[in-house]
């Protein structure tokens, strides 16, 4: 009745398999007001200055510094007032010995003014501003490039679009921003028993799970779940389906069918279409999962997960969701949606096996959820994941782990 | 020219009147397929028990356990194979003394069997089955309502849907999730000096930033930013387009035309059309910042946010951001994009006003980013930034910091 798995990996061998494996990477322009969260696909240098002009940095009187040397309450400088210049104005005339400028914020200096004196320090009477304090020369001017030249690196290229980031390119002008193509997964649940959500619920059948949750952590993955589909265990009509889906897909997913039982066919029509590269990790949960490759114009990517909810999660998780984050340009360095916390109570993990633990977090502890993989309230309850390695005997209570939470920080927000 | 604020307040203060205005909360239906990152707007109940039926476990045979008592390699039982019942079929025949039907995993277990004996303690001729150890009753079977029984809290409202908490609600079958309406934000730049990118620099005008960090920002909230419009520093204009725009949104944000100088006008237009609830906040930077109420057919709130980008920006984050979520129904204790690091160098704040320091994180340490409000590569540069408490005179180096990130772990991801 079916074959036991000829040969169990140890996870980082299947991560080894996988990671050997590449996606093509290709490149889009969007619009601005559409690039958030999105992966930077080449490095961006500063096409103007910043700021592009000599820019007054308070509201005051724009002159030439050493006009104002020795200027004091009791014996103040008087200056002609030639010019208001507001923020958005371009200055008509130059700052001259004895001049100034009325200059509001953001507003261009004037030609040959050196320093703008703060308004406090003034006092203005018709068209004649007295000045009772000196000012240094470049005070309250921010020169034109200061904060950065023209053509220098600003950010780069595999810069996650945050919305300071997207601040930078804005300053610059952007409108088309060059950012990776989304990847698109393929998502199949397969089984006899599974229907899809909204209808009625006959005898011996269950809702499908698996389509919503896969598709959901693929979209915070940065990537677009596509084609939906539930198919039953038959060799042929899985083959057909998986068939059609791949040209329309760089990956495919599948959850369920991959256990070495009596219905499963998804390892037959893999070893038909292509070649069968892992199918058995050792993972608990998450024992039968399979990584294939499919033939076609293009190879494609085939990630079997098995067909319990908790475990096709946790699979996706630790597995699936760092490779399709990394084939979308975001580095390691931006996965960070794992906090430390204590162990609620002593644990004793599965041994021989990686155990994914579920725990629901409260109070900055961690409280481990003892559910079976089928169990549907386990997700209700929890907020992460706890990866415990094959070799750890027990968790002592307090004990410190690292939680891997179902939220991420990055991808599409 | 213009006058000084008439009333600086602590942030605790301004936060407490923010947060005494509340946002109309209404409740929308979407589809399971669209509803990752939304917030839950209603406790849900389990309409099916879980499992929906007697589940069988494992691949084997489904038996009456007493049937198998006593067998062993020596002496195994035989029992007559009457069905094979697969996943999504439905047994047809009960199992009665002496009888057995093979069952897949997921299957029903047929009426009257008790349990599942795995296949590798049995061997099958014909239509008999041997068995060759025996079974407790129960084993191998998962009961219906195990996971859950039927009209059970299953989900709380305010929860946040993340890929496993929507497999929670496939599992029920539910098609459309009742979820919070997200807020509508109208964002608008204001000042003569600012253009759209993609248009061509004349000289004297940047680029409008705050418009697109402030839309990236709103979207990462779980809010929808719309009518983003850039208005000059004009009574009249921006009167109109506040008047127009508060009726299709929920809350508007403004950048720029707070300072108490020359250009300013957004002050006066909040006087005419309703309330200024708060000017001047005792932030570095974002001293400026405003806080009004619009009267109208239904009152609006109006922020109006500094006009330098990192002013802006972490004003939003640190007041308007909360603000939104907390309205759009994520809980404190949601908001996990905060992480704990040393700093790399002692810091002198600027004392007697709240400071937001920008910083980048390198190798699990936060370096702060010294350059004034205007700088845009200081956003290009940074990750993030630290609260200092206005008390604060030094921060010694390797001073643990709260370093509240760009990114955001939950909203629509």
């Amino acid at each position: 009745m079916g074959d036991e798995f000829l040969n169990l990996l140890e996870p980082y061998e299947a991560e080894k398999i996988l990671n050997s494996l590449e996606l093509k990477k290709s490149v889009e322009k969007v619009g601005i007001g559409e690039c958030s969260g999105r992966v930077l696909a080449e490095d961006i240098y500063s096409t103007i200055a910043l700021p592009p002009f000599n820019r007054v940095a308070m509201d005051g009187y724009a002159v030439q510094a050493e006009n104002t040397f020795g200027a004091s309450e009791d014996n103040p400088k008087v200056l002609k007032l030639i010019e208001v210049v507001g923020a958005g104005d371009q200055p008509q005339k130059k700052i001259m010995e004895g001049t100034c400028a009325e200059v509001g914020t953001g507003a261009p200096a004037p030609p040959q003014s050196d320093a703008v004196i703060m308004v406090e320090y003034t006092e203005k009477s018709d068209n004649q501003v007295m000045v009772f304090q000196g000012v240094a020369p470049g005070e309250n001017i921010t020169k034109k490039g200061s904060d950065i030249e023209k053509n220098h690196l600003l950010l780069k290229k595999d810069t996650v679009l945050t919305p300071d980031k997207i601040g930078v390119l804005s300053a610059i002008g952007m409108a088309y921003i060059p950012v990776y193509t989304q990847i698109k997964v393929g998502i199949i649940s397969t089984g006899n028993e599974i229907i899809p959500v909204g209808e009625d619920l006959d005898y011996g059948k269950v809702y499908d799970v698996n389509s919503q949750t896969i598709s959901s952590a693929v979209h915070s993955c940065g990537c677009i779940p596509v084609g939906i589909k539930i198919i039953a265990d038959d060799f042929k009509v899985l083959k057909n389906a998986i068939s059609r889906l791949m040209n329309e897909v760089d990956i495919i997913i599948t959850s369920g069918g991959t256990s070495a039982g009596a219905g499963d066919v998804l390892r037959s029509v893999i070893e038909d279409m292509g070649e069968v590269l892992v199918h058995g990790i050792s993972f608990k949960p998450g024992k039968p999962t399979l990584i294939g490759t499919l033939k076609g114009k293009e190879d494609k990517i085939l990630i079997g997960l098995p067909g319990y909810p908790v475990a096709a999660l946790v699979v996706f998780e630790s597995l699936v969701a760092p490779f399709l984050r990394r084939n979308s340009g975001v580095s390691v360095s931006d996965e960070s949606n794992t906090i430390q916390l204590k162990i609620s109570r002593r644990f004793h993990p599965s041994r021989g096996r990686t155990h994914h633990l579920l725990v629901k977090v409260r109070d900055d502890i961690a409280i481990p959820i003892q559910k079976d993989s089928g169990a549907i309230t386990a997700l209700a309850d929890a907020d992460g994941y706890v990866e415990i390695p094959k070799s750890t005997e027990i968790l002592e209570t307090g004990t410190l782990v690292h939680v891997k939470l179902f939220r991420r920080t990055t991808g599409l927000f």
